[in-house]
């Protein structure tokens, strides 16, 4: 095969401009996890990702820009998009993903932090609200799975079965505090498959 | 009837008493949404309410103590346990109260600026908890009245079925950010009572 040099350096330069992406993102979550949006700034994140701040600004110009790429490009908060072969096993196998990422640290830190936050910093509920649309539309692609599978009615909006899942263990972990039995997500995937109360009027 | 003048003294106490407690709590939750929970102090609410600090710190010896009883006692975010005559009914309206508490101030404003620092201070965590489980005893009442009637299985956990409901309230609303359309509350409580994909394997 012929050496493509140019292509060869362009794809090195690529990778380590992710590979540096990802250690700003790193550096961001976690100083937004130790001292908060309010003591998070971009001269103490280009402190601790070893980067100039004009480097960040050029490409970040905010503070709540900066938190929003680190939130959706952050390798630990990345979603892995299940494809087990059955609806069931796609959706449990996300809340699964979910009470990792809201009670296993590092990622609990941060996340709890970040988005238990966004109540009180308008720029960081933009964040916020962006990391879980972008999550959603990945998490489309189960949902077009399973309705190519025939699993899925036509009327079922994805939205409202990730808000009831996902919200489920938001509310169970972080507000309520309880603990989450390992069956909860297998528990609650079949209430929202299956319903609790067929009988009801 | 022979007149108990002790008791009415007792009565017209005890009503004078929980009138003071009213305004301590809604004091408490007043400057909880203005000033943030760090910025809480029960000096402030004793000012605020007009009564003596050592009064307050003789009932609630910490401020977690007093967030915690304002939480719980506060009638602006009581819980209207509804009777409608079915499940369904009786969810919809449970989840219309979470909607409202969430999305009309003044409530709206306290709850979710005091759910959402509970993330960052333990001992508002704390109440966070206590506030969420005494709704939870009751709205046991709805379950129980569905179950005389033969609309709950006995293997149905009202806990599962009110972390969803309010869960998907709570991501949609404050997390997402998304508008919340007139018939979700119907459609949330559809999909948990009857399912979203009766078909899924």
């Amino acid at each position: 095969m012929k050496e493509n040099p140019q292509a060869t350096a362009g794809a090195t330069g690529r990778s380590q401009g992710a590979r540096k992406s990802r250690e700003i993102f790193d550096a961001t979550l976690d100083l937004l996890a130790d001292q908060g949006y309010d003591g998070l700034t971009v001269e103490g994140v280009a402190l601790r990702a070893g980067v100039n701040k004009t480097t960040l600004y050029r490409h970040w110009p905010t503070k709540g820009a900066l938190v929003r790429a680190a939130l959706i490009g952050a390798g630990r908060l990345e979603l892995d998009v299940p494809d087990t072969g059955s609806l069931r096993g796609d959706l449990e196998a996300l809340v699964r993903q979910v009470v990792s990422l809201l009670t296993a640290p590092p990622a609990s830190d941060v996340v709890v932090a970040a988005l238990g936050a966004a109540t009180r910093a308008p720029e960081l509920a933009d964040a916020a609200a962006d990391f879980f649309a972008d999550r959603l539309v990945r998490e489309q692609a189960v949902f077009d799975r399973a309705a190519a599978r025939g699993e899925l009615p036509a009327d079922v909006d994805p939205a409202l079965v990730m808000d009831l899942l996902a919200g489920a263990v938001w509310l169970r972990v972080v507000l309520r505090r309880r603990p989450l039995e390992p069956d909860y997500p297998a528990r609650a995937v079949a209430a929202v498959l299956h319903g609790t109360a067929p009988n009801a009027g």
